[in-house]
Order: structure tokens, then sequence, then C-alpha cells
């Protein structure tokens, strides 16, 4: 298959493919037609097709997908076939939701540690994560290998603590934090800017 | 204005130019300049008076924006001229977590109440809100006005939940269950699905 020509709103899709089948796996099913998954994802079947055969995932006439093979192709081009050490930076309610939420560690996310400021959350264990004092985050990185920080902190701090990463060789952060980094670009930042989705909701809402 | 003929690209970037003309006024910074404000947000300066004019916000040719009546007049555009009662379906630490966000008070969303299935934590007070009993959703609602409803609850029970709360009126859901929702059309759903964002994101490092 050739990834280049794939476009931000196919990749955009994938995701929820992802997702839709392995509900469907969850379930038992082995199989389902591109006619059966557009009724369950609200997507022509036409659309799907065109998706699954960008990457080589052709569905045969009168059997449909085989589900289990098109999870775990698309898992594949989804980066899901290897494993990721994640670090938390921020122990609050949000950062402590994350570590918590079992999905991540079901699809290869495994938090590794946590990091705050706090005295009364420094060396504690929330949902089997330890807490570390944010000054030893330099140290940590240089002895450990981790792939990606999640920014679970209050803006003020975030920019910074996004440097040192940076500095300390993290390829990937995910940004819960208000603000938008400006990083090198070797570094592949995925915002969730929960303030920003509320807007939409109370724009769609005021219309 | 016409809002009709403004596109979903313009709608998603308004949150952003809020934010941004936001963390000016706590600045204290009065105006500013398209090319400035394209150097901050990195849009070009074109883009951003594309975008503005759309909503009628002329700058003023060697003044420039007025922060203060470009943030109001985009926070009008949000909705934000008005606050929203919101009850949280799910007392978990994303529940938690986003009861606790003081930006969110700061904008006029305004948490009213948490429901839950968890006989330990209905009855207590987080973060000021109250935990009530998730069997009472129905009765609390026909009591008190509410605008908008998080689903902060596993996907197992939130489809269910989704359509009580449609069946009481609620407009408005702020969807963070890992779950597309099927309801009728005068219900807007907001998705914050942080599985397919942090996927998105291993997706970016795989390459």
């Amino acid at each position: 298959m050739d990834e280049k020509r794939i476009s931000v709103a196919v990749i955009k899709r994938l995701p929820r493919y992802y997702r839709y089948l392995g509900d469907l796996l969850d379930n038992g099913q082995k199989r389902i037609s591109s006619s059966e998954l557009s009724k369950k994802m609200n997507v022509t079947a036409s659309q799907i097709r065109q998706d699954l055969n960008k990457f080589g995932c052709f569905g045969q006439q009168g059997y449909g997908y085989n589900v289990e093979l098109l999870h775990e192709e698309i898992g594949k081009i989804l980066g899901l076939d290897k494993a990721y050490n994640i670090i938390i930076v921020g122990a609050g309610n949000l950062g402590q939701a994350l570590a918590n939420y079992g999905n991540f560690k079901k699809r290869g996310f495994n938090f590794v540690a946590m990091f705050d400021i706090n005295p009364e959350l420094i060396g504690r264990e929330i949902h089997g994560v330890k807490v570390h004092d944010i000054s030893s985050i330099g140290a940590y990185l240089s002895a450990n290998e981790v792939d990606i920080a999640v920014l679970a902190l209050p803006k003020q701090n975030a920019a910074k603590i996004a440097d040192v990463l940076a500095e300390n060789g993290i390829k990937g952060i995910w940004n819960f934090s208000h603000i938008d980094l400006h990083l090198p670009k070797q570094v592949t930042v995925e915002n969730v800017h929960l303030t920003d989705s509320l807007m939409t909701l109370s724009y769609k809402l005021r219309k």
C-alpha cells in the first residue's frame, strides 16, 4: 500500500473503524459486509469500501470482510502492533483518570510513571502508577525508555515542561493543557483541548 | 452577519481565537494586529482577516483589532454570553476531573449535579457538586433546568442513559464514552473519543 496517498480524512476515520471492529470481535462476529458495517457506522458502504481498499483490505464478494484480520490490519496501520511506554505529567484528577483508563492498556499503551509538584502526591502509587517529583523528570527520561508524554497540568507550566520533554528525546506528546505547543518538528503533538470542544457544543446549541 | 455561509472549518477555529484573545486580555493587551496574532497562532494573517471579517469583525488600519471587543464578539458567536447548567453522568476520575476544571466555570458552564451508580459516591459532594443516584436522573431533569449532560461513564451503559437524557429534554450531550450515539436530531452530540485521539498519535509516531 502507498500510505503517502492516504488523506488526513481517511486517517482520522481509522480509529473509528478499529473501534467498531473491536466491538464486533468482542461480540464474537467473524465477518461483516460493507453494507452491514455501513449501517452500524452511519457511513456509506461505498465510502467504507473506498477507505479500506486504500489499505489493501479487500472484502470478498458474498463473504464481506474477515473481522479479525481487518481489525489486526488497521491496528498495524495505527501503530498498535507495538507497545508504548507513557508518562503522565500532572497527577491531578485528569492525570489519574487517564492512568485508570482500561482501554488504553488493552491497546498496548502502558503508563509507566506520573510526575507532579504536589508533595502530597509524590511517592504515592495511583492506579498502579508511581508519582515522581517533577524535578526528577530529566533523570527519569535518561534512565528509562519513554515513547509518549501526556501533559495534564495547568497551562502555566505546560510549555516549559514540553521543552524539557523534547530536549530529553520524547517523540510524542498528548497535550491536554489549554495551550498550543511550539516544539521542534521531530516531536509529534496531539491536542485534546477540552474547553474548545465544550465551546463547539455551546456554539451548536445556540443555533 | 450571515452565519449560514460560515464553514465548519471556520467554526472549528473560533474556540482557538477565543482562547488566544482571552490570554491577551489576561495579559492586559488592548489591541492586536492580524500579523501579530498570525505569529502567535501560526495561522496566516490573511486567513485571520478572512475568518474574522466573516463575523463582521473588521480590524482598523493602523490599529488592528480591539482585543476585548473581539473576544466578546467571538464569545457571543460561540454562545458564551449565556450560562449553561450541566450535569455529569459518571462520577469517576474523569467526571471528577471535569467538575473541577476551573476554565469551564469561568466561561459560564456550571456543573449542577453528578450522577453515579456507586453507593460509595452517592450523596457525596465532589468539588462542590453533589453526586446523586443515577436512578433519580429522570426526576432530577423534570425538576431542574439542565442544558448539557456530560457522559463520563463506561460505554456499556452510555447508550441507554443517552436515550433517557434525550427523552427528558436534554439538548446537548458532551460524550466521553467510547461509543457513537444515535439520538433524535434535536439532540446535539459533541464527542471526545480519547482512545481515538491516542491512536491518531500512535499512527503519526509510527511513520
